[in-house]
């Protein structure tokens, strides 16, 4: 796969790329034709429901189904005994979706049932007898580092330690990131600030309860319907946890209702088909959103402490700060990315951060946009943000004068090429929203954000239709626009019109393999095979022209969508359009098609500035936001209208999380707030028009410059907000959410302690 | 495309290619969790329903369907009008799909409704007012082209033909194939046999109706579920007659209950297309056994006169004849074929074959399996039978004598190369089904039979699987065990099991373009395809283990399921199997993936010779098929059950058609027997075993020899069996089918003429 014509984009201008045009999922959306994940059905279709545990940690001493299945109708009981052992890489994700020798978090499933009707299922729960051994519990990440936390898996030791510990323990895994000398960095400083913050895990909150009708075989041959963002990750996790073939299943990614990461790895989808299997029935299982909360992968909480030292004339001498996230009931926690991306804004000299993986009683964490990222920005932000205060110094000067830049050696390693965070701080503050004036009770905030992007295995098919339109398989489910993207990107390589060109999401057995849409990856990644797939057809476009002229396929090139001759034969012919060529394919070898398999490198990481202005209620405590802007360098914006959607959708899920969004458990370790009445996301009416600056620092490892835009924007918000409630409130917030009574009891202790502006 | 290394195969041991592995599809199919057609639901679903003309022949002075669009629960109605308009090639398919100013025969559509029940569907036909005209009607073959037949079409003048005639007429066009001198042929014989028949038109049969389920949104994409031999054909008829581009349609083929031909066009699918376009709701339509017998397309009846020269020592020394078919109301009966076919199977100085393709107040025809050539087989053979009776010559021998072999001028044109009909003739003689004994009024047939097989257009992906299994996407429905056939070829050319192999139907969005699965091309086409993607997906396998072991990838080879250091390299590293490297494709590049896109030539004309032992009982007419055999060369036969099951399922077509299908016509010019009470196919209990020989005479146009299987074997039996009847009768029979009444007849009529032996 050559791909050394990357970034050639920077020479050219686009025709279609940069356009607006209108999504092709829009009118299926509002209409109500998009089909989800529970919007598909089957013959014979049983209705699936999970039993799930009431105790946050108690060991099962047995499961006893035999009256479930004596009901009438119950086709099918599954326990973990119904699936393939994992020894490996899957064995944490099996225990997970059915429990085994205990439950390890309320809401933990332990069978499921398959019936005629959803009473009857419901029925049969009821009718499973599980004998519990109730364990002590342990919800709260500082708690399950005690040295005597109760201990979810005893055969747990610390990794990342020498010499490892000797006794188990609730911590998986140390890591540890940094150079320099951070002792030397802040001996020099002038000021320093140390600080220990707190936040509180959030839910992605998606639209789309997890959906999925199962269908398998007596010859174990299976299909799968379900709304994930990465159906082959489904298929391969969902064949080894059956003790499948990998080509034994296929599976069709239905559209999706929000995933945020959240939908990056399976629940209900193998216990479908296990019961499936087992009935002899396709099987269909939609979550409540009770189970949503309560038993898929909301984001860590975590407890930080952060020591930031500087000069007084704004420079950074150090920094330093300790992570402890807490991942759900298995190790996994996105700690190291947290860790990773801890000063990864900055271009220190001393830098040290250490990150602890915790697991605790609760559910499996997942995925959420710029997984880890969120809580250890809030924290470096604030205290950034704060040591800009204590020596006086505009809080985005301060970062202009550390930001990091092209040369710098990141925090994690990797020195940085072309990066756009400097051009993001000073567009914010050219910005109109930073000489807005501010009233009483009212503060502004600044925060920087940092994320990696990631590139990947990806696929793409690129095939001419006879009328020179142009279907184009994609294996990247659309979360974000990518159809329309990539549609985009197709229709600019090849010279068409983008209404030219149709996206679809195939199936795992029509295309090759995708990794998830995650990490930000897909406009760059099936972008960047896209472009690739629409030159391997381009070249096979030339070889039907030379073809048609009777020259040779290299006398012909390819110029704004039509084959030229070229060299001695130039000006011979006159110029062939795609579709001229595709309209007498069979002719001249059969169907035109490009291809393209590649494990995408070259991801560009990207960087965001954020700015608020709030204000704060000081009876109540609560929090109204003003102004909000978001500029955030896209390297190329494919669709400026779903980058701006992205930067908008992430700003309000940052608000979300930052105001109001928490896991309440309580002192059962049972979760208080499992429905959207008790877990408040920010409405329309919560938030005002967010503003968006897109700021293109082209990434040279895309053709088109795109580096990757869906998950940076929520990075910088929770910091952002902290610091302009903590200026509208005259006291440094630091525990997320900064709900009313947090922010009211801040308040009230800083009054004891001599009142706010301290 | 280098297809250089075609029969390659014929210098190799197959490993899997040759065995019978177990059917893929089918437990799927007797546990009914196969969906066919009707089988897909979606939510908000309409149910629509196609009015049909109960005359013959009408004009349509006006439609009214206010008093059906008023009526609660109707959605839509469509008429031609809510069609694009045709001037080109689908001019008739659009008339033929719904009628414009003229209802051409019983059944003809001429609207339809899409209402939220069937039962409000069928009560809103009723109340859609149609102002017939009715005109005179037409539907013998011979009636049509009589000069004072009723004219189908005003404006068809007779194509094929110098001067072009001046007046219009029934015949659409004459066509006329041979060499040599005719005249001068039967001048040097000594016995001349010239005969005329007739043969009945009768339908595939296919067990599973046309079903379809349409969803076209507001923004003009549209999905389609349909039963189809061909579902691009479907995607790009479709659109063409919606007015959509191509790839804004996207059709998925259902599991299929049996085609014969008779799903390779279009008829209720661009339909439910318009009616859901207009509704703005997915709808269903199954049509109904009666519909599928009276608007769908059955064989084309015909009229043919033959006559065959011979001398006494059994040297052919002329052939000449002359096709009438009738194809329904429009152009395009396989007259064509019939005329080609007719005496391909001979090796002959003079031959004359002239075919007239004609319109009568019919359903269009559609394919049957061999289109037109069992017609002119059960003609021609008959004639060369009873030229080997009248000389005393055994039939096989005199077929032996005139055989057609290689370098022999076919009558259509062509030279071939190297054929198997004289293997076919030496394997039937050698049967112990030729020596068996008669009894009386027993009688034994023998007839040979000819198909051309054609390639087309084709696309395979290849998916390697990360755990080595394969996944196979292909684009042409499975009517005959071509997914099997495929994985085999597939895990042939890997080198891996038959079983890590599951091969798919794709969607037409997923693939590039197929031609139909008709024309006996699927598995040399698709196969062919398959072979080339494999040796693709090799080309890169060997490179990632070069990358793998740090040398060119020049210097690896693939043999037997391995990649192994070749050149200089060799013996420095263990071979690597598929799984081996594929379990590490992440990491030297991403997924593996084979492709290819063709338009395949080469296929290889096959033959086949038909033994057949009858008993007619002459107090009824009633005749009983003994014994009966076919042997046919299949090239290689990839899976040999699957290539007996075509022979058998050909025969037992055949038998039917010979024997007792037939479309029955009253004074009305209605169809008298629109079921399968009434047209009766033939039930296990009707026919003996087919025994089967698989001859294989490799085509060198395939890499593994693979001629085409499906539909040579329904060529012979109509002639194998009039020859068989004739003899135990003692009555030459020259009408199909030779029904109980029709034998009594003839019987009737030779004995007042003397009795039965004349």
């Amino acid at each position: 796969m050559p791909l050394d014509a990357r970034l050639d984009a920077q020479d050219r201008s686009f025709k279609v790329v940069g356009t607006r045009p209108s999504r092709p999922d829009g009118i299926d959306k509002v209409t109500g034709r998009a089909r989800f994940g529970a919007d598909m059905s089957a013959p014979g279709m049983l209705v699936g429901k999970v039993l799930r545990s009431p105790h946050p940690h108690a060991r099962i001493r047995s499961i006893d189904a035999s009256a479930a299945e004596a009901l009438p109708g119950v086709k099918a009981v599954v326990t973990q005994a119904d699936f393939a052992t994992q020894d490996g890489d899957l064995h944490d994700t099996l225990i997970n979706v059915m429990a085994g020798d205990k439950a390890l978090y309320e809401g933990h499933a332990v069978a499921a049932v398959a019936a005629t009707t959803t009473a009857i299922a419901q029925k049969a729960l009821k009718l499973i007898e599980v004998d519990y051994e109730v364990l002590p519990h342990v919800t709260d990440v500082d708690a399950a580092m005690a040295p005597d936390a109760p201990l979810l898996h005893d055969d747990m030791v610390t990794q990342g330690v020498e010499p490892a510990p000797s006794k188990p323990s609730n911590v998986a895994q140390r890591h540890e990131f940094g150079h320099g000398d951070v002792e030397a960095g802040f001996a020099q400083a002038e000021v320093i600030v140390e600080r220990a913050f707190k936040t509180e895990a959030a839910h992605q909150g998606y639209i789309e309860p997890h959906a999925c009708l199962a269908s398998v075989g007596p010859d174990g041959q299976g299909e799968l319907w379900c709304c994930t963002q990465g159906h082959y990750m489904v298929r391969n996790t969902c064949a080894e946890l059956l003790g499948m073939d990998i080509s034994k299943l296929r599976v069709t990614a239905s559209e999706i209702g929000g995933g945020f990461g959240g939908k990056t790895t399976v629940f209900v989808e193998p216990v479908a088909l296990a019961l499936s299997r087992k009935a002899g029935h396709p099987v269909k299982i939609v979550m409540t959103r009770s189970e949503v909360f309560r038993a898929t992968g909301p984001t860590s909480s975590s407890s930080i402490w952060v020591k930031v030292g500087a000069t007084k004339d704004g420079r950074i001498t150090a920094g330093q700060a300790e992570l402890r996230y807490q991942g759900g009931a298995f190790a996994g926690s996105p700690v190291e990315f947290g860790a990773m991306s801890a000063f990864a804004c900055y271009d220190l000299e001393h830098i040290n951060v250490v990150g602890y993986d915790v697991v605790a009683n609760r559910p499996k964490q997942a995925a959420y946009r710029a997984p880890g990222a969120p809580m250890s920005a809030f924290a470096i932000e604030s205290v950034i943000s704060e040591v800009a205060d204590k020596i006086g110094m505009d809080p985005v000067d301060f970062r202009l004068k550390n930001a990091a830049k092209e040369g710098t050696e990141s925090a994690y390693g990797p020195t940085y090429g072309r990066i756009g965070l400097i051009e993001t701080l000073e567009a914010a503050k050219a910005h109109p929203n930073y000489q807005a004036p501010l009233g009483p009770n009212q503060g502004r905030g600044v925060a920087c954000g940092f994320w990696f992007n990631f590139g990947g295995q990806t696929c793409v098919n690129l095939n001419i239709n006879v009328d020179g339109t142009v279907a184009l398989a994609l294996g990247t489910p659309d979360i974000g626009g990518s159809r329309a993207s990539m549609c985009q990107m197709a229709a600019e390589e090849l010279g068409i019109a983008y209404d030219n060109v149709r996206a679809i999401v195939a199936d795992t057995s029509s295309l090759g393999y995708n990794d998830i849409t995650e990490g930000s990856r897909t406009t760059f990644s099936s972008g960047l095979a896209t472009i690739e797939a629409a030159r391997d057809a381009i070249t096979r476009l030339c070889e039907r022209a030379a073809i048609m002229w009777g020259i040779p396929a290299d006398a012909v090139v390819w110029e704004n969508g039509h084959a030229k001759p070229a060299g001695p034969n130039a000006g011979d012919f006159e110029p062939l359009s795609l579709a001229e060529i595709a309209k007498v394919s069979g002719s001249t070898g059969g169907p035109i098609a490009g291809h393209c398999e590649v494990n995408a490198e070259g991801a560009g990481v990207s960087f965001a500035t954020h700015l608020v202005d709030v204000e704060v209620d000081p009876e109540t405590g609560a929090t109204e936001v003003l102004r909000y802007l978001v500029v955030q360098d896209a390297g190329k914006a494919i669709h400026p209208s779903y980058v701006e959607g992205q930067y908008q959708g992430g700003a309000v899920q940052g608000i979300g999380w930052a105001l109001n969004e928490e896991y309440i458990y309580g002192e059962d370790g049972r979760l208080q707030n499992p429905g959207f009445l008790d877990y408040r996301i920010p409405v329309a009416s919560d938030v005002p028009m967010i503003d968006t600056v897109i700021v293109e620092i082209p990434n040279p490892g895309h053709p088109y410059g795109v580096r990757g835009v869906g998950e940076t924007s929520i990075v910088p918000p929770l910091a952002a907000i902290a610091n302009a409630v903590s200026h509208a409130a005259g006291v440094r917030m630091t525990q997320v959410p900064m709900s009313p009574p947090r922010i009211l009891k801040a308040i009230d202790e800083a009054k004891a302690n001599g009142g706010p502006g301290a």
